[in-house]
């Protein structure tokens, strides 16, 4: 008999307490986070069926039954595979019988539509919710393993950010001192680079740019926003670069940043708002004059994702707690000129929070 | 004035064909296909609203308007940004004015369930498709520099197996094996790595088993299947490997193999079905006595996504035309001892097919 993870009971108790009779998910950080199968993302159906009443199943893809077994999901839940020819919607519409006609389900937030197409056709009487109305129950709060993880994480990205200064020079461009970087994100511990963003001049204003053809040059400010994988766990952080002397206005729009991230920080005790939050930052920024260009919220929470609950931003009266784990990652971006953002993870304490990123959030000068 | 773009005509044309009144679609290849943004995945909604009547429009995140004007997009489509706190779903709505209550919609078939479920709210009389219900038949058949692409990024993977067997020595690990052969995928041309199996021994008998800490041995049978992404097409190449003298047994099933999958290149013609070309290599390993063992379809097809239309399964009857490119990759699988899959991509032609993989295909032997 297979024994369910203390995730999985966590969860089944969350949905009884919600009104939610299952959660259908997708391979994907809920998969991971309640049986520990890291399933690859295929156009064949992988989908956990997790029951308030506790009778889960794993539905899987013949041919991925070894990886599913290797992974121990067996040891929690009942796995059962398909054949290539199968209905598997047919087949995951039986691992809900018993349940009332008009039953409560959650779909996996990032379960692709064609499988949810495809269950809301076998499942016409049922009525769908987000999963996450569950999960994000489960995963915001982060237990103390799951803090050391991140710990490590933003340990080991604050080695790359050490070693940044040492490679960006004028005449080499954005994209070969990005493959420098993802280098550093792998040696240093990382097992995946998710992410690395290196916008330089007027690419800096565009908050999202990554890497491209463009040429460092004297003058130049640099945004450098990356992040990796480890063990799990994800790392994020940012800081500003310029080579050789700043632009007209930088400096004081810096450090107005500067004044704006550790005001956030230091706004983080459990009981306040994560909307709290982001207009400790955003107040700052805008009595300084830059509010208009702060043009994205101050947050968002990480752990298995890069991109989870709970997001720090307006209208989210979500009170913290201890455990909480997010991003505090204010910025200023002045379009055809350049941009700046400083961000850290932090989570929350029993009275404030940790900073998992430490080193200095001054720009950094670096020789032309 | 936006001008749209000739694949977009063309969905709007397949749409009134098939009487989808908008295609909604997210991140992804449809969205490349169509108008040449490579969004990225977002917890925010980025969505091409594609219209049969030829209104198409582009949501975007605001922070995400410069990624999406400097693709070109807006050329194409009316690009419309919102800001963190307002209801892109709502938005979404009002970019299909005009349509009747009961619309017929295609949702993008990766689309994340949590935008599904968002716009299902938001536009409740509305009924859903899959959006590949259009864009197959748009993006199933190559035009001549699609097929340019594709022959490009299998020529570059071949060059990496054709250094595979330098690769592999008795004492090194599946993931080191592995390392060397990602560098090999980047260094041959391709932007991305998609994949890497090396599956030994045993490990080779899980099709999809990826890499592990499992060291290479004398009389180890390997399968190494790899692909990457060059200049936005995918490749995919499976070759198989045996370091010092193969196993019992596996020479026997290596050249059923290699009949069967030379028998399924050779059935592809136009007009023969998808489930022809999967019966043609299936027939001959079953004559062989390894039918049993052959537990998956026989190919899928490839383009900008490493896994698309048309899937080469029992059940498919669409009739195959010139253009269209997937792999033949049948193996062989025998629990607890080997694997073995030979594949290659082809395209189909007028008269037959062309591969775009041309190693050959019998076994190599490498020195333990």
């Amino acid at each position: 008999m297979p024994v369910p993870t203390p995730a999985l009971d966590r969860a089944a108790a969350q949905m009884a307490a919600a009104g939610v009779d299952a959660l259908l998910l997708g391979p994907g950080a809920d998969l991971r986070y309640l049986v520990g199968y890291r399933a690859l993302p295929l156009e064949r159906l992988t989908l956990l069926v997790a029951r308030a009443d506790g009778r889960h199943a794993l539905l899987v893809p013949r041919l991925e039954r070894p990886r599913a077994e290797d992974s121990g999901a067996g040891g929690a839940v009942a796995i059962q595979d398909f054949a290539e020819t199968d209905d598997p919607f047919a087949l995951a519409a039986r691992c809900l019988d018993g349940l009332p006609p008009g039953a409560v389900l959650g779909a996996g937030d990032r379960l692709w539509s064609t499988f949810l197409l495809g269950l809301q056709d076998a499942l016409p009487s049922a009525s769908w919710v987000r999963a996450s109305t569950v999960t994000r129950e489960l995963r915001m709060r982060k237990a103390p393993d799951e803090v050391d993880a991140l710990r490590r994480a933003g340990q080991a990205i604050d080695r790359v950010h050490a070693q940044v200064p040492g490679l960006l020079k004028a005449g080499r461009t954005e994209s070969e001192v990005g493959r420098d970087i993802a280098d550093a994100i792998l040696a240093e511990g990382h097992q995946t680079v998710n992410f690395v963003i290196v916008g330089s001049g007027p690419n800096g204003a565009s908050p999202h740019h990554e890497t491209g053809s463009r040429v460092l040059a004297d003058g130049d400010a640099i945004v450098v926003d990356i992040g990796g994988t480890l063990d799990g766990y994800c790392s994020d952080c940012t800081r500003d670069y310029v080579v050789g002397d700043p632009p007209d206005g930088y400096a004081e729009a810096h450090a107005a940043l500067e004044t704006a991230q550790a005001a956030a920080c230091d706004a983080v005790h459990p009981g306040v708002t994560a909307a709290a939050i982001d207009a400790a930052a955003r107040d700052v920024l805008s009595a300084a004059g830059y509010g208009g260009h702060f043009v994205h919220r101050t947050g968002h929470g990480i752990g298995l994702e890069e991109h989870e609950d709970p997001y720090i931003v307006a209208g989210n009266d979500l009170a913290l707690a201890p455990g909480m784990a997010f991003s505090i990652e204010p910025g200023v971006y002045l379009p055809g000129r350049f941009g700046m953002r400083i961000e850290d993870i932090v989570v929350v304490t029993d009275d404030g929070c940790e900073r998992l990123n430490t080193l200095d959030r001054a720009a950094v000068a670096v020789a032309p």
